[in-house]
């Protein structure tokens, strides 16, 4: 079988980063382990100012024809003053939106070479190991009215809406139920019931998925703002924590920086399973942004995105096994101290980022 | 002067802590130092226990009478079932909300010689002194719609509303500020122009007064998920973090649990200066829960209260030298290693609530 991918590189090092992907993928192609089949797309700044959209619906065409998207990053300082709707991150807004990619899965992961580049002590973070399921298609992202008016006087008023329907909570739920079951078989639940109605339906809901699907699986609860001092405090509590779209956003940000080592970090967004094809949509995404602070230095860490190719090889190619290769080869270049310059401590070998794709390829 | 108090400790530890608050109330009376009339009120669980409602009009009363209120904690499993209007949090909303207590101050301090409770590593932390400005009126935690409806086949929507207006913005934006030429004289703003239409507002107002009025002041600009991640990467960057209702909540409370030390932590919540009377309605609040796991059992950290009161005579009360040594009496005990338990560590003497407030008091 020919798979079907998407390379959506983006804006700041997304390039850089993709370019070892690629590699990757030429390296699989020429030793004959899997046929793909490659298309190319602008997302982000790189498309705005290519064709004055975040996204063009040519490239959405693609997207929605590809067994896996792999996405680089998007934005920077270079667009601020671009109009709202055509913001680089609109481009990224609308590949969830219009694929129904409802389910993003942030693994926390600290590998034990890189515990001490944390800013945390190293027995709170050292073998912590964090699912967080975020959802991603619904909440403040989405919700209308999303507006500024003008109330005369020099006064602006703005408004977001959060909204969630009992659905949208009952499928994202089971995905974190679903992967509890394979891991420690623990859920958190994570809201502001004490302030949000979104929040009084989010537990409400998860309680019942709960209670008539998932018995087995530990259930438990707690507010947002707790829930991340916990996370500070003492992040091995968790196995999976189930979110909304912004605290998810927040909440994962801050796990991924705990780790110390946000750099090595993949995320996968998934639709749900088409009942005919039995496949999903899917999307790969690196957890770190942009970064132009350092995009075209040559410095970027290439190890989140290259392993955010292997949760495609695992949850949307079906080479599960290729991409216990691909982890295995990310371990051993730690292993042998090779460090881009994210995670340099003291007697590693800094390298750049090809160099650091080039050992991966060895391995 | 007789200065106005109104205590409502609330719930879970509230009672426990606000006892050594009196403690140090009447010790400051029979001292002669200062008068006071004492009014007590109910709030929250322990209101609604007694009068169905969170708090009464009658104790809203006392509150707009008095020169501050000292305010405990809500709060507990014991109200998980109480009508979402009625739960103990609307009583604590309620306050800040009909008391127009906008601006909500929130010290995120490291104590030398707590550095070791926290989970950051000590370089990262020793020595922080940030200051959170928290909008407290606005947002997602007052806006309309807030809602649930039932759309019929099993499913419910639930609403909740995001709204700033530009005044909002621009006298908490002022607030930060005024306390930053105080300071280290640099604001961060926090938001998520990149998604939310309010975070688009909030940072062109913040940046309006900014160029309007203090020119002379550091303005800087995160977005709130990678603002999150630096407060845990290197909270030092930091000197005042201004922010909205919801996101300061998140915020707050995470750069007080990298201080490993939320028992100690102070807030106070300010109204808008009476043009006339010169003075503003004011709260203050300790940063932590009502903590209903440890409540009654003597253990309770009084600290964070008793600063509390200490910026109740700093910002309300025009006792800035009282307030002085309430906080070297702070110092002091700590430095005698005297410890409740949840800042206890090796070697030092483990106190329970009574008598760390009695050591204090002593100092
Ligand atoms: C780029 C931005 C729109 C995005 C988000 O807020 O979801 C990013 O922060 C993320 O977490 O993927
Ligand atoms: C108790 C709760 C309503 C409150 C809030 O969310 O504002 C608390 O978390 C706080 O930060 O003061």
């Amino acid at each position: 079988a020919t798979h079907k991918l998407l390379l959506l590189p983006g804006d700041g090092i997304g390039p850089e980063v993709m370019a070892e992907v690629k590699r990757l993928i030429d390296w699989i192609d020429a030793q004959g382990i899997a046929r793909f089949t490659i298309e190319n797309g602008l997302v982000g700044g790189a498309a705005y100012d290519a064709d004055k959209l975040p996204i063009t619906d040519a490239t959405m065409a693609k997207a929605d024809a590809a067994d896996a998207i792999i996405f680089g990053a998007v934005g920077g300082p270079k667009w601020d003053s671009v109009p709202y709707e055509h913001r680089p991150e609109a481009g990224l807004l609308r590949l969830r939106k219009d694929l129904g990619l409802f389910a993003n899965l942030r693994p926390a992961v600290c590998y034990p070479a890189l515990a001490e580049s944390s800013s945390l002590k190293r027995e709170v973070v050292e073998g912590l190991d964090i699912m967080i399921v975020r959802e991603l298609t619904g909440g403040v992202y989405f919700g209308e009215p999303k507006t500024i008016t003008d109330l005369g006087n020099g006064q602006k008023r703005a408004v977001d809406t959060q909204v969630y329907d009992t659905y949208e909570i009952e499928r994202i739920a089971r995905v974190a139920f679903d992967l509890a079951r394979k891991r420690q078989n623990k859920v958190t639940s994570m809201e502001k019931r004490n302030v949000m109605k979104s929040g009084v339906l989010w537990n409400e809901v998860v309680t019942q998925v709960h209670g008539r699907e998932y018995k087995d699986v530990t259930l438990e609860h707690q507010l947002a703002d707790s829930g991340g001092m916990n996370l500070v405090k003492w992040p091995k509590q968790f196995d999976v924590i189930v979110t909304d779209n912004l605290f998810g956003d927040m909440l994962s940000d801050i796990a991924a920086m705990l780790t110390g080592s946000l750099g090595m970090l993949p995320s996968a967004s998934l639709g749900e399973v088409d009942a005919k094809t039995k496949k999903r949509k899917a999307m790969y995404e690196p957890v770190h942004g942009s970064a132009p602070d350092i995009a075209g230095k040559g410095m970027a860490n290439p190890l989140a995105m290259i392993a955010s190719f292997g949760m495609a090889l695992r949850y949307s190619l079906e080479m599960g096994e290729l991409a216990d290769k691909v982890d295995q080869a990310i371990a051993a270049v730690l292993a042998k101290s090779l460090r881009t310059a994210d995670i340099k401590s003291e007697g590693a070998t800094v390298v750049s980022t090809s160099g650091m794709g080039e050992a991966l390829l060895k391995e």
